[in-house]
């Protein structure tokens, strides 16, 4: 039987972003009880994370879990950020697709949508409202506001329930928020794990964590730098497209061409905007709105047959190798240890990227299945570990290219290795929505391969030496075992005395080299990571309870 | 150096769900040039597919990709579906989360993402506008109209261009779209193999295909049965949540809480209502808008503990182990194949679903890399070729957890073999927003293996047979050899003739034993599916053309 057309219409509805990700909650990573906790707090601790690193503060994060029930939470998180202006709070928390996150900037978050969807989660899952706390500077006045705020759905937007004002003597914001439907887990994908790697990538950062069962974790900062404020970057003329022109051209309040693109794009200069010209035939005094996609088009081929300069990377900030190697140290206890982090390049003609890889062998690197260590790869992304989806990501498909055994590992699985690899970019090209995937562009997995090869040469080097020495003093040991026999047998035939022999023994033994190779193993002394761990004091537990609570 | 709150949020942003898309292309599924192609292949195809099944028509599809430069392609794509009534064909191809799709049925779209991403991609690559022609019944008429429009990203709405109304006697939609920074393979992942797995999966379509060469494809099809409409189900109490209750009593207008339960859910009768009331002890006359989320909770945790009928399954329409195997017989005419259609299931308590398996082994099953056949999987949801992400699907999760050599695969990915799944649901769980991949809830992978395993003991029963029966043979043709020289030379000694020997020659050699394994090995005859294929006739380029060119 066919059906009209107009009956097929008449269930015709539009969404807002609130409904449609009230239905597709997987698409922000809400899928499965462990994985949704993890993403809350990957979003809760990306944004203070960002946000002090914005207003040049050493972040101080606290985190509370309670459990209330079977699968039900509270979570409270607080940190000591610049807070949020009121006006801001319900569009930071109730709207999706709002955010301040938008420039072409190196940071954690960048996509409008991780605290509404924790917002989103909450409501769906308990149908309760949420508590914000925001510290904040208005003008020289510090000004503390209290709300408590439901998300409207069909509008997409914010309902304040209830607002109080307080004083405060310093900045910060802060969320309670309950959850159900989500399980709190100590396996690799986890929050606790979650936490942990995210104090590796973050050296700077101090955090303090109190788990489901009353246990508190404190994570102290390994450094007292503040990393620097990554700059805004413009666009390099290699990485824009034809639509990317158009779109600035209608935004501009610029009256030239080429004022919009000497002033929109890094690298072009008034020789460049004149050799464009000559060659387009275009004429850049053309006021920017006037231009068409035709001549857009014909601009960004004239780029491409150009030379420029590299794209600035003073916007990207990476983490060091120093303070990776020492991340990776004081967390894994390795016996061997080395990181790189490589000079900028760029993908897709003009986006610029710089890889930083780490290896940890031997000690506590690794997984422990059962009894034994299995390889680990932590994956980053600016700073921010990525738990998941590791299957279709750049680092998991470079990794896996390598040919290990060049490097002594004769099976990558079954080693005791953590590899550690964190792409730095203003515009990681993530997979999904819950960014857990770096998209493997062809240059971004050649320069992980080139990195962690680069790296694992000195793996080879620290296991080959180790073998041969191990194999030195197998044959030392036969020798230091037979020798003496051997030569007090002959005296005692020959009747003469034992003669010194020692230097003999020495030689025989290759003890220089031995001691040698002893020393080219040796690793720094490492101090283990500051973790304290403190457990409930079950009868004190509101004394515990008072770091947490804020007023 | 702190920088002050307010400056932070300077640069406060809200985007529409077109701008955010814009930006993040990657989440409709639009990364690299050959996956870029075949999402929008994906996203032409299944509208398609499912107006016509919802306007009970046999699909017929036509698509034209016009190579008109380097990784520029024109694609001209039509239907003989319903067609989209004129005010609403913007909103069908420019408006993003807008779309008829959101009810709980059966249907291979579903976000109301689809057309809209399309056109935003040809615009953001091309900066073209698109052409729509729709034919469509308004009462008793038959009207035509051709748009040309485009996509106001800033608003999330189209700007119509150009329109005109042209006369037709049929129903049908169609547009014209042009790429860049695309690109056409013939690769597993690429636009040709898409099409050829979506003839599998809907044996009903008949689709024509002139590929950039000229080569015109005609995939005709194996049936003519038009599938049963799905139906749509109202939700399973076991598969609601307290917040789904609260959508419910905000949107209804019914007068009386219970009402809305018994109308808006299935299996729920007066009866469970007065047990309802009884256990909760809420009053089920009040009015639903007064419904508290906890009253709401108490109601989802009474229906946790009652009993209830199983979901109601008449929306499922699987396509039926019949069709599977005529469909991957014709395509891929194996030496054995074998096909299951699963009784329905449900996942997180109350959605239901049925899993279809089937194995193709030998002929052209698995994909050929180099020399040598390896196997190959084939997955689908509601009848949907799934074309990237296969890591984290629950299907390669499944299939990668059985033990196949347990049924006679020693090494699966070597193996000449065709694994087949198909998802049927109202709802499936798909884990990113391009559909690509299903989440592995527990009970859709337990169900997946058990589909699986059913069908892959009968592929051991064949493969055991095969073996027997060449070493039978083997064993015959040594008798075979042997006998008659000995019975010959015998003779000649004992002077005597020859005797008859065939008899014994039978049962030395088990003959009827392996006319019977034959017999059971023999496949019925596969007539080859007809896909007609026309290479380009060079000079009468325009009469070929004519079959796309619509007016």
């Amino acid at each position: 039987m066919e059906r009209d057309t107009s009956d097929l219409f008449k269930e015709f509805k539009e969404l807002t972003a609130s409904e449609f990700f009230r239905r597709n909650k997987q698409m922000l990573g809400f899928s499965g009880k462990i994985r949704s906790l993890t993403i809350v707090f990957h979003e809760l601790i990306t944004n203070s994370l960002d946000a002090c690193e914005e207003a040049g503060i050493l972040p101080d994060i606290t985190i509370e879990l309670k459990r209330l029930g079977k699968d039900h939470y509270l979570l409270k998180h607080a940190d000591n950020g610049p807070g949020i202006p009121e006006e801001f709070i319900t569009k930071v928390y109730c709207q999706m697709f709002a955010g301040s996150k938008f420039r072409n900037i190196q940071s954690r978050g960048q996509q409008g949508l991780g605290c509404s969807g924790c917002v989103l989660l909450s409501q769906m899952t308990t149908g309760q409202p949420v508590k914000i706390r925001s510290r904040y500077k208005d003008g020289d006045e510090l000004k503390g506001v209290e709300m408590t705020v439901k998300l409207d759905v069909k509008k997409n937007t914010g309902i304040i329930l209830d607002r109080k004002e307080f004083e405060t003597d310093r900045t910060g914001s802060g969320i309670e928020i309950e959850f159900k439907d989500v399980s709190y887990s100590m396996s690799e994908q986890g929050a606790y794990e979650y936490i942990r790697r995210t104090v590796i990538g973050n050296p700077h950062a101090r955090i303090v964590f109190k788990d489901p069962s009353g246990r508190k974790y404190t994570f102290e900062r390994a450094t007292n730098e503040i990393p620097p404020l990554p700059k805004e970057v413009l666009p390099h003329p290699k990485g824009v497209t034809a639509d990317d022109i158009i779109y600035l051209c209608k935004s501009t309040n610029k009256k030239r061409f080429k004022n919009l693109l000497m002033d929109s794009l890094s690298r072009v200069s008034a020789a460049k905007i004149k050799e464009i010209e000559e060659a387009t035939g275009i004429d850049m005094n053309k006021r920017p709105k006037s231009i068409t996609w035709k001549e857009a088009e014909a601009v960004v081929n004239q780029f491409d047959k150009m030379k420029f300069m590299a794209p600035p990377t003073s916007g990207l900030k990476p983490i060091g190798n120093e303070q990776i190697e020492k991340g990776i140290n004081e967390i894994l206890l390795p016996e061997f240890s080395t990181a790189i982090t490589r000079k900028p390049q760029a993908y897709r003609g003009g986006v610029s990227f710089i890889i930083e890889a780490g290896i940890a062998y031997g000690g506590k690197a690794g997984r422990l299945i059962g009894n034994q260590r299995k390889a680990e790869i932590m994956r980053f992304a600016n700073r921010v570990p990525l738990t998941f989806d590791q299957g279709s990501c750049a680092i998991t498909e470079a990794l896996k290219s390598i040919d290990w055994r060049r490097y002594g590992i004769r099976d990558l699985d079954n080693a005791p290795i953590t590899v550690f690899v964190n792409i730095i970019s203003t515009n990681v090209p993530y997979l999904s929505t819950g960014k857990q995937s770096v998209a493997p562009e062809p240059e971004i997995v050649r320069e992980i391969r080139q990195a962690t090869m680069k790296i694992a040469r000195k793996l080879e080097k620290y296991i080959r030496t180790k073998k041969a020495a191990k194999n030195e003093e197998m044959r030392a040991k036969i020798f230091e075992d037979l020798v003496p026999v051997v030569i007090k047998q002959s005296a005692l035939l020959a009747e003469k005395d034992v003669p010194e022999y020692d230097h003999v023994m020495d030689e025989v033994t290759h003890k220089a080299k031995i001691m040698d190779m002893k020393n080219r193993l040796k690793q720094p002394e490492i101090e283990p990571m500051k973790i304290k761990t403190e457990e409930p004091k079950m009868r004190l537990k509101t004394e515990v309870d008072e770091d947490f609570d804020e007023e």
